[in-house]
């Protein structure tokens, strides 16, 4: 991993660290290939009232109007948790080429057996995952025990 | 299928129908239990710039937005072409209790074998495909003949 792709992962997680009440707290950024920051999000479906605004649609919808295009070739995304499935079929209808996440999640495990890989594995994109996974995931653990 | 679903779907598909250029041609509505569309929309992801934004997804936002809720629970989708994975993802994240769709798509699949089927299956909504499937599907399939 890059030391850029570190810095923009470290970004991801200061923006899950301030999300808002109540929200899950992961934090999303898309970046170009040079690691130029284009977008990034919280997740916010309370807020937004909105089930779909998860931090990476946000993300790519954010990039794409920036960017004018439907496409995200090329580009990274950096999410602190899991992308769940909705988002994972999200950031292949973008065509966004590498994926990097934080924390593991128990409930989607669509990584879960791949951990720590780097890998196309004909998803159409790399992906990396368990980056910062301590923080990430005590982060969300934390949130859903405060919930209890 | 009660009248009021068959006259939902039929709207479904003359919003399929009136489908922007080039935009694959989708219809989608969002109804109550007791038939009262809430939202509609078709696939627009190229007018937007934005790969999130099928007509499912547009239609779960709008109703959302509307309501001031961000579950649709009690709620019906009617789409004229089986959900993508993405959508059928997004549909679960909403609470949506009934899915109807027209055209079985050979991509996706996600209900390919449960042909006309009616059932939870654990799937968290009641679906019901193949409605309306010969108009749903030979318009899915001239759009991309004209494209070739």
């Amino acid at each position: 991993m890059k030391d850029i792709e570190k810095e923009i992962m470290n970004f991801a997680l200061k923006l899950a660290q301030s999300s808002p009440k109540n929200e899950i707290p992961v934090g999303c950024v898309i970046a170009d290939s040079k690691g130029k920051i284009i977008s990034y999000a919280n997740n916010s479906t309370l807020k937004k009232n909105d089930p779909t605004a998860h931090a990476e649609i946000i993300a790519i919808r954010k990039a794409c109007k920036k960017l004018k295009t439907s496409k995200l070739l090329d580009f990274s995304i950096f999410v602190t948790l899991e992308p769940c499935k909705m988002c994972e079929a999200a950031i292949l209808q973008s065509g966004i080429k590498k994926v990097f996440f934080g924390a593991y999640s128990d409930y989607f495990r669509i990584f879960k057996e791949k951990k720590k890989n780097y890998d196309s594995e004909n998803r159409g994109y790399q992906y990396y995952g368990g980056i910062k996974e301590k923080e990430c995931s005590n982060l969300i653990r934390n949130f859903f025990k405060s919930k209890r």
